[in-house]
């Protein structure tokens, strides 16, 4: 399934639904009614707040359900689809060519730094570019999105604490990242990074270590690579990070960028107002934001 | 005035407390209630969200209203005043001495990273100790509360977005902290990080620059300096971060902590479980944690 937070006019709240085909969504709660089931959240802040059971029925409704109304994409706005990000954390220097071009040294264990909620924007929304800074790139990355509360969880069982995944533009300001040693400054600028464009359940993923990872500016491609070179999977980061903090629903961990992020170009490839950002990730999507000046 | 989040018994919600003397409080809903006002916020969190108003609405009700039912504060557990923490902003490096202790250099910016809420506890809570870490260390520090959203703040306008005071122990374990580059693996281990006992409302704090801040481990005294050291100030760090994020109620800012933590003693001053440590800040208060293996 592919889960997003839409909303069909500005003001109102996002709502959990879930795509019936390439051009249209349900909605989720009228979904479970019309089922005769338990309700299922309208906010998806809730729906993620129990993800793991959520999701699970939501499969079993969309199953069972033959008839149900239909909500075309091109009516609806999309939104960061947990609806608010709880832990946003992020894996820094996890694809070695990225280390290389970035002049860095592969790192012995995860690299991690936070960004705040106030950075994170949705799948239509425009990436903020704020006069703070003159150095604004872009890194596309692959997002777990936790679906149970995870503490002290083995590499073997990683994949049962992850409800999906989705892409996310770790959007960074270079200049503000790397003026102190610690790189959260550069990292957490409001309104900066998307998020999206939905949750894909992770039942549709065979492989989540074999996909296609590319970004382009204003048609450009700039990174291409694969999620097999990461440097530590997805059941090494499930392991590392929850015997650091707990993980609960509703978290989401940025697994690192691979090479081609603007700084590291010849001559500079860093963002500009108006440009165009496409990330695709194979199997889970595209998402396109424009860069505004603000 | 002095609030807290307190409860009479485990498992019961934290409520919005406020000292009467220094051995009772009231409760703020039901001064509210009594006061025939609006209601103020059970909940802490619901409290912080508006907490400049939500101030100035309680301390009227104190002003006008002679009569209240208290509460020992031998009778309640306190929390975390603000019920759970919405942005945990770190300073680092803002003090020369410590600085130096550290082998580090006097930064040109303010070093900001986080923490996240599973490493916030309150001030009546065991430090946990867990075994991933062999170095972990005290710092305490002067906390900003902010009370109102800040974007793009002046120096000169600082203290009209804070509501008010607390402290915390940004508790670190050195070897995460240093094992990479960014620091937030050492930061943020789950229920090690106390804030209180209580925030302190600005009006009480004549001068924010001029409080001496100690710690003691076991009894004996570890850090003593006073806020007059603080490389970057208080107005200076609302603008500098609020340059960069935009602040919401309820947000906290740890200013960093002086030098005399436990890595730079010789012999190592770092903690063990069992131990007692007590920090102090003038004219905030005291807050006192065991430390716990766990």
């Amino acid at each position: 399934m592919k889960l997003v937070a839409y909303r069909k006019e500005q003001g109102e709240k996002y709502r959990t639904g879930v795509l019936t085909d390439s051009e249209s969504i349900a909605d989720v709660e009228t979904l479970s009614k019309q089922a005769g089931k338990e309700k299922l959240p309208a906010d998806p802040v809730d729906f993620y707040a129990r993800a793991a059971e959520h999701v699970e029925e939501l499969q079993k409704i969309l199953n069972e359900e033959a008839e149900h109304e239909t909500i075309s994409l091109q009516d609806v706005h999309l939104g960061m689809p947990l609806g608010k990000a709880k832990k946003v954390i992020c894996v820094g220097k996890n694809y070695q060519e990225h280390v290389h071009e970035m002049k860095s040294d592969i790192p012995d264990f995860p690299v991690l730094f936070a960004k705040f909620d106030n950075a994170i924007i949705g799948p239509e929304d425009d990436i903020h570019y704020p006069s703070i800074t003159e150095k604004l790139d872009y890194e596309v990355e692959l997002t777990l999105v936790i679906g149970k509360t995870a503490s002290k969880v083995k590499k073997e069982d990683a994949f049962d604490y992850i409800a999906g995944y989705t892409l996310a533009n770790d959007t960074s300001a270079r200049d503000l990242q790397k003026r102190t040693p610690q790189w959260l400054q550069g990292k957490t600028l409001d309104h900066t990074t998307p998020v999206g464009p939905w949750v894909v359940t992770k039942d549709e993923i065979d492989n989540p270590h074999a996909l296609n990872v590319r970004s382009f500016v204003n048609g450009e491609e700039r990174q291409s690579s694969n999620t097999e070179h990461l440097i530590f999977d997805i059941p090494f980061l499930i392991n590392f990070i929850s015997e650091i903090m707990t993980l609960e629903p509703g978290d989401i961990i940025l697994t690192g960028t691979p090479h081609g992020v603007g700084l590291a170009m010849e001559p500079s490839g860093l963002l500009q107002g108006g440009d165009h950002v496409k990330l695709e990730i194979e199997g889970i999507g595209v998402m396109e934001n424009q860069v505004k000046k603000v």
